[in-house]
């Protein structure tokens, strides 16, 4: 009695030729629950959004004595967990990701997920339209874009689950950019980094700076102006000051900002949920708990929890929000 | 013109009530380049062992960036590489890997592989049959399985190429034992380590010692007089001193032992590689260089690469070999 | 041929009951010159200023392999560079440093370190009195309290070298407030972890983190009303996040800030000598070649060297200052 | 009511010429107690040995928040603990130290401390003579000193403390090999490596274990006939092969072998103290419960502690061992 994984490719409309030259046929991989293939009923279902440099295959990669995303579903629903779909769409760029949003230097990634994912999954594979039946959740990146799209789209989403998502730019981000700028220096120029981009080497922990200062840049300061990579840097490539104008618009996509105009479209969820490891390396929990104090302020239910544990190997949370997402979404009749 | 990857599921006999309640039933890839669907053509096929924590599916795992193993065969067969098709085993288990040994203490994984999956996939896929067309590979721990199977089968490979291969166990293992008796004096003891296995932390630098001492003993020095756990460890439980006879016992499964009673079985192979990273972080490139040095004291021809780099991270590396057995294997008329 | 060194116990006014309780009586080490103890003539003077954890005694530590500061100068004195004294102040404190700043929750360091030791010094060691014969130098925030002193007091210094100076506040301690912070909530506030910070690890990196915000707000943004440590923190203390009023007082005191108000008292400087290496674990490269950036702006003369190095280990470049104070400082008759 | 540390220049006419060209006039500092200079009263006394790049003036080194040693005798004799002379001798060496051993690839470092030393502080200090009177201490390389001292000369010592020190050199040393394999190797070859000795980083931790690896194979293993350096490696400096007949030397001077011939000799000791941290980063905690459990067989009483810390800044310790060796020592009438 185990659901199954089926793995499509989506030729997009909305990624062709997007500006990284990333293909516009994508896989989607949904996990279909074990009665899916005996009936005709629908089921709620629920969008997984990866985390940076993750995409939708890996979510059932194979790791060591870690359960993958199908394995916890099974194992949930034979221990009683009402069925539901997961959908598991690949937004992953040249640079390691989108942060699913639309932006003229990496691809329009959120139109692709409504316009295209959402609908295609509703007609193909019996997931419930509506958002009473519609969740979303994420985990680092993919929390970011969980929780944004949630606040964004109240209209299309009834639940949300926010696992170590990028919040609180300050802390996340900005002790990054020194160690992004001297790579940026050492390699001459930015323009020089993005040509080389595919050659430089992905994994070591300057790397990272690097790696995400660019990926963000793209996603959080576009600038169509600039050639040939269309984005803003947060400082000054030769010297490294901090640019503000060009900090001010990152800080207008951080959730923390994002909260305080469109936190109240929360209000009728039937699942806000978030958590963060306290010892999370990018200090995600301090950003998480201001966002939830910032929706307490506006008497948003919601739950937060804390874990001790950092960043990584936090796959058996998903057991916690899978199960809250059973509770929560409206169960199609 | 991509190939494709099936996954079978295997039931094995041998594996049948393994010491450590393993599954019996077990995932086998395997790669069919693009003209397998298209007629009745018999290949070469390469054997391919995953390292310690890996299994049949992380070959394929996404990774950004980088090319996944089928990706790669696909990307080299389009410019000009002969077709062949590559055999992926699952021979994972509960401690995270078995040597590709039979143990008493883990279960007769060498012998599922050779009296099991060979004769599958010879049956099924079309792999030619016979030692001229096959090949074994493998990284880390399956680099050891494929160097020790090719030299204790010649019979059944004539192409072998070992990666970053597990070697020269006096700078490989023996750094580990003290952080390993730390972790299991602070469990209690080796019984209580076993006992709450599935529970223990896995991924710290400390947690890796003791699981390589727990996995390595369990193929080096099984004992099946010691209860529950069937095998002796290489130090003394409750002091940490060294125990020599034991550690004997785990210098005979050293391939550089191995190589001076059975290395010339490796004179008539068509291909016989090595590689390893300069900065391999077990000092593998060591271990390697005793074992050429051997090879070429018996005049074994044999072709060693060196690599700037480390022990992660080296799937290029899989480009170069995987070249070299299109080049050596026969080829079934 | 050798100078020696004194040390010598000197009573403050200035630092008695100062508000950490650190002792009012203070070690002075001095550098006396070969020549010193021969005659009647007068010399330079350097005032040498640790970094934060040094004082005093730390400039003659013995470290293997690595010659201290005397041992420097009378190699270079050997080698023909003229003679001069210099003037070691202790300035530790409990929190680990007090910046050379005058702080109502620290101590009136500064104040010490004109009133008392500069008339001190004059006095009994035969340093020539006078801005031109006198020098100011330190490392790291002794770089920092060099360069202060210098832009703050023209009329008293007439050479300054800052060695991986405190700059750029964004990238030096920002980075640390979320570690710190951590810490502080850990320990149940900032004021149960004033209360036993004299217990407090003081050797991990995040107790760095810790030690550095503590001996920072102590310094940058003293409050006498807050009890009873008598500074604001940077941030919340319960939630972490950024206080703006208070980093804002921080940045008053970052000399990217400072230079752009007094980096014309540098004009007439015959020596303004910074240093830093490009892999500075704390980035000081970035902040100061933006110090120098803007001192040519104003036509600041000034000598910048970059090495290739961190933050520690760095006493090689004392050689190269040592010799250009002697250069540069006028010598009396 | 402070007591007084003195800097002696001794002459040592055992170290003149010695292999490496080390100064033969070394500082020894003595710790004088309070009463020292009013009196003609002798005093127990207590040899202090330094860890390996250690010397004499270590021991007084400023480091932030830790007493030296002798303020820490100031503090114990203050509260009651009767007065004692410390004598603090220099035996670092070009290569970081002489594990006090007469070596030819090193200098008579042990023969300078029993012939030279000793009887100079006798008769300068009223530091009693006689066994009775003196014991003997150190740290890591410096415990070592003070054990193998200990276990060789009953007839000088009746007390010993031995905190951290060097044993079971199969986790101590061996594991250092293969990286400091890997460093002589890229710089040519063991004579390169010592022709260029002094230029070397010195502060890495790959360069640790080739600085260890060379001065220990200079006082384990000295070969008169190795030019220039009169010492063998434990390894072929070619391939890495850990050498059998060198490696059968350095163990000969593992304390754990000694203690087998000579442990008998501390039976009249008063004091037997180790003690060893049980996060000791070398593991030097294995070797000492294991030196431990020889003396315990052997019916030799002493006392073993362990702590909850690693191997750096372990100073508290000495107030523990400092105390002991104040109640255990004679004292004169």
């Amino acid at each position: 009695m185990k659901g199954r994984v089926v793995v499509e490719k989506i030729k997009s409309r909305l990624l062709k030729s997007n500006p990284l030259g990333d293909p516009a046929t994508r896989d989607l991989c949904v996990y279909l629950p074990p009665s899916h293939d005996r009936g005709h009923q629908q089921y709620p279902s629920v969008l997984c959004l990866s985390g940076f440099t993750g995409s939708a295959r890996s979510w059932f990669n194979f790791q060591a004595w870690v359960p993958s995303i199908d394995q916890r579903m099974d194992h949930l629903i034979a221990k009683g967990m009402p069925e539901m779909i997961l959908i598991f769409p690949d937004c992953f760029t040249r640079y390691g990701g989108s942060q699913y949003l639309d932006s003229p230097a990496v691809g329009a990634y959120r139109s692709y997920l409504l316009q295209e994912i959402l609908p295609y999954v509703d007609g193909k594979f019996r997931a419930a339209p509506g958002r009473s039946f519609r969740g979303v959740m994420g985990k680092s990146s993919g929390g970011y874009g969980a929780i944004t799209l949630a606040m964004d789209h109240p209209e299309l989403f009834s639940a949300v689950a926010c696992h170590s998502g990028d919040m609180y730019f300050d802390y996340v981000y900005l002790p990054e950019f020194p160690a992004a700028f001297r790579q940026i220096k050492r390699n001459g120029g930015i323009k020089a980094v993005i040509s080389k981009f595919d050659d430089l080497p992905k994994t070591g922990k300057d790397d990272h700076a690097l790696l995400d200062t660019i990926a963000m840049s793209a996603c959080y300061s576009p600038n169509p102006r600039k050639r040939p990579h269309r984005f803003d840097l947060p400082f000054d490539e030769s010297t490294g000051e901090l640019n503000p104008a060009v900090w001010k618009k990152w800080k207008e996509k951080d959730p923390l900002e994002i909260v305080k105009l469109k936190g109240r479209n929360l209000k009728n969820f039937k699942l806000v949920y978030l958590d963060c490891g306290i010892k999370d390396e990018f200090f995600l929990d301090i950003g998480t708990r201001l966002f939830c104090a910032e929706l307490k302020r506006m008497h948003v239910p919601h739950e937060y929890q804390e874990f001790d544990g950092g960043h990584f190997n936090t796959q058996p949370r998903y057991d916690v929000s899978l199960r809250l997402f059973a509770d929560s979404l409206a169960r199609p009749r």
